[in-house]
């Protein structure tokens, strides 16, 4: 970890400060967060969207403060801490959240068993080939290898969009897939801006469904202020970011 | 896809042979299958537990035939029908069979919502750090990568082997941790024979628990001999294997 990380802004800003603002007292779910993180923001919007009850707690995770490793040894947020007991990983803690809190409606995943799987074949599908495919894109230093792993993350964006039944990836229903994939397609300026990419280009009603994701209100409420992620990203695409996931996509391994 | 891999034994052998035998007759779930597959005898593991009908049905997916990408159009082994639509992905197969079989005791997930997550947690483990660095060792040719990896390797082991209960890693009760990683123990004889790895090297029980895995009923039901196994394992061990997920471990890609 280096110096680099441990100054990024401490705070979330724009409409995401003032939900922070709006869940300072103490609940039985303490949701350890930091406001920059796409991963967080996963678990962020589910709880937005289902309204449950939290306490949000700003944390630096690179600094792996003793008190935030005791809660998550891996040293990453999102965490959470539920009637004293700690767990982590965006992707399990929304489960959690379905699993927890099961008379609170509206639900992110489906009640019918088939759907369900089918959810999480797609929200597997965002986590193996579009999150890898956008850091790829973003780490990439050599141009070739840039517009290389840009054709790959369009493709593994097709894939998706020529499911997706509009205006959320199962029609009507806000679900899994769409809390998934928004925090990524709200920092899609990153490789537009740097990379060549566009919304248009991938095809297959992309551009019309990131749309719809990037204005849910969940996701807008989660969201700070594009100067403060444009510092952060500004060391990914130079390859410099020493975070854990930057590391493990330089190596070519699963995070 | 390569010849050799479309050459693969056709059909089970050994104790597996027998359950597949008892599984000919129709059912509304329909188990697409590969006997040779670690991945195939998680779902198949699940099955067994929990008493679910299902029909057996033995694909070689390096064929990549027609019936068979009509059903997983990734064509990989595990799929299943249920009533008549297709799924896959062995893991989100597992919590399917939970799902679908609410009422069909016992499960491999706890009920209680913390613990489900807790369980997620170390699948997870199994998932992304236990099974590429299996694999990531069997495919190294280097001896000093060979080394490296199964020291990377040993060390996943034991994480995971400090959680374990005993007998099983929840204690009494035989969760989805076990199924997801016995596939992976009863196949750590080519490591053994080939990597220099050993039981005992890795330390904090994980032999105990290792033998626990390996002479439970359902993994000894769903096993092969040996012999056939190894005829396989023999391509992924001169990294000559063609198979998506032996590309992938090349790659440095999820899978
Ligand atoms: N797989 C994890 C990834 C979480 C993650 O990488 N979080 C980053 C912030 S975006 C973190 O805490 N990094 C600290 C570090 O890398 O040291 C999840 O889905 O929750
Ligand atoms: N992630 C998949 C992996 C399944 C898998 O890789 N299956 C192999 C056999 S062990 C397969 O079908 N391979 C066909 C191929 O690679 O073309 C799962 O968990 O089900």
């Amino acid at each position: 970890m280096s110096a680099a990380e441990q100054k990024i802004h401490p705070h979330a800003t724009g409409l995401a400060a003032k939900t922070v603002e709006a869940h300072q007292e103490p609940q039985d779910l303490v949701f350890y967060s930091g406001w920059f993180c796409p991963y967080v923001q996963r678990t962020w919007i589910t709880l937005e969207e289902r309204g449950i009850p939290y306490q949000y707690v700003e944390v630096n995770p690179y600094k792996k403060e003793k008190h935030f490793l005791a809660i998550n040894p891996k040293g990453l947020v999102p965490a959470i801490e539920y009637k004293g007991k700690a767990l982590y990983e965006s992707l399990i803690l929304c489960e959690f959240l379905e699993d927890a809190y099961p008379d609170q409606s509206p639900h992110v995943l489906p009640e019918d068993p088939f759907e369900r799987a089918y959810v999480r074949l797609w929200v597997d599908h965002v986590a193996k080939q579009i999150v890898p495919g956008f850091m790829r894109t973003v780490q990439a230093q050599d141009p070739e290898k840039q517009r290389e792993y840009l054709v790959e993350f369009n493709k593994a964006l097709l894939t998706l969009a020529e499911k997706v039944k509009g205006p959320y990836f199962l029609g009507d229903r806000f679900s899994l897939v769409d809390v998934a994939l928004a925090p990524w397609v709200v920092r899609d300026y990153i490789i537009k801006e740097h990379r060549g990419y566009s919304r248009e280009a991938v095809g297959g009603g992309w551009k019309e469904y990131a749309e719809q994701l990037e204005s849910r209100e969940s996701v807008r409420k989660t969201q700070s202020d594009r100067e403060h992620y444009t510092e952060i990203y500004a060391r990914y695409l130079k390859d410099e970011a020493q975070s854990e996931a930057a590391k493990a996509i330089r190596a070519g391994r699963p995070f």
